[in-house]
């Protein structure tokens, strides 16, 4: 089994009952499963480097989790190798009165990959079915008809010539509760810690079921979801670049052809 | 019949045999009908600023039609009273580099109209199934999975608060040949004579066959098409004007209400 295979979304899967704990591509080694993500990213890195050579391909990749599940730190450790110049993160806030003023896509049309790059959304049109549903802003009628636009979006994306992967970051309860302590008691991680966290974490169970619904209802093999067991980081992180290896691996992406023009050419 | 009804493309009319010479709605006197158009006009703007004020609803405009068949004609004379804070018009060109980089809807969704606005587009997202079709850039398959795309596109435009009224502008090949030999001759008006229009105008059977297919395949209650003829100027402004107003009017725009807690409201 692929480790693609591996944490590809099972339709019927609760996440409330996935093990966020579990690590099941581990080495048994903490830090030789370190090493192993640092050569994950620099193989990214490569690929990347002929993806934005050859400008035929574009990836992007959708990064979702409730709060402190640890998108901000998948960013940082998975594609710091790359160069910044084919990669662009995209994070999403609260929409500004303007994009509020347009479709829920609008904003997020803008920020599609172009030809040549990696585009990662930290959050992203996903919270238009997550954070809207969960506080009731939209019912269930428009849930659905979202779902369905979303469908057509990433179909449309993916026949454009985009490659979609999308992961959910699934931590444990427990797990985020260390974690927003650690940003209360620590100062300096003090300027992480947002009030409204709490007042999300009362959702948990209404989370977790949105999340079930959404990727039962947007899961397609042209745009997979991967759930990822993230209470560790280091098989959050090993896990993400190797799917984010793997599929990058199955574009077969080759180095850019030589130019037989230039043979024997000299500059004068 | 409303004016809508009448022009409302019917999806097994073949554009070629539509005639652009009728003229269904005059009242048998050009200037009769030219301050016709001019009411309308008037009032096309004031509903604007019912909208403007409101900021509830969203009109996207699609003018698409041959060379010449009046698409800046009619943005002058149609909308020339409207307050250019609420309408935008927005001419799509050949795509930069960076546009090709991406989905050909990407510029067009970056454009769509916001709460309030009027939107023009002076050819459109359209282009890219009827010039590259003509021209063989894409082939029948690839057209019918971007008809599925447009609609897609569009209902979910729809959905999300948009009213789409699309317009067709068909002149005849006598008509276009007057226009463009005009063109050619006038000194003052060789600016808008483009060598490419001729090599176009080859192809013309083509195009008329691309718009009766596209018609067909896009044509929707919630965005319908209206096949205008329009080799009189004064009766594609009447019967353009005439249809922008009757669907602003289905809008039931009404004034901002007064709020009462400025009732009796002194500024000092």
């Amino acid at each position: 089994m692929t480790v693609l295979e591996h944490f590809r979304a099972n339709k019927k899967t609760e996440i409330k009952d996935a093990d966020a704990g579990k690590r099941p591509i581990t080495s048994g080694d903490k830090s030789q499963d370190k090493a192993q993500t640092i050569a994950l990213a620099e193989d990214i890195a490569e690929q990347q480097e002929m993806m934005y050579a050859t400008k035929k391909h574009k990836l992007l990749i959708v990064l979702q989790g409730i709060d402190s599940s640890g998108k901000d730190g998948t960013v940082k450790d998975v594609f710091f190798s790359v160069n910044p110049q084919g990669i662009r993160i995209v994070s999403f806030k609260a929409p500004t009165p303007i994009e509020l003023a347009h479709d829920y896509l609008w904003r997020v049309h803008q920020q599609v990959p172009q030809a040549g790059e990696i585009t990662v959304f930290n959050r992203s049109h996903y919270e238009d079915v997550l954070i809207t549903r969960v506080h009731d802003l939209i019912d269930e009628k428009e849930c659905k008809r979202r779902y369905a636009q979303i469908c057509d979006f990433e179909r449309m994306l993916y026949e454009t010539g985009t490659t979609i992967i999308k992961f959910l970051l699934h931590i444990s309860k427990d797990e985020q509760a260390e974690r927003l302590q650690e940003r209360i008691d620590d100062p300096a991680k003090n300027w992480k810690f947002d009030e409204g966290d709490l007042v999300e974490r009362e959702k948990w169970d209404e989370y977790q079921k949105q999340f079930s619904k959404t990727i039962e209802a947007t899961d397609a093999d042209h745009a997979p979801w991967y759930v990822i067991p993230a209470n560790s980081k280091t098989q959050r992180n090993l896990a993400v670049a190797s799917i984010v290896l793997e599929t990058l691996e199955s574009l077969k992406l080759t180095p850019p052809a030589a130019n037989p023009k230039l043979a024997g050419l000299k500059v004068k």
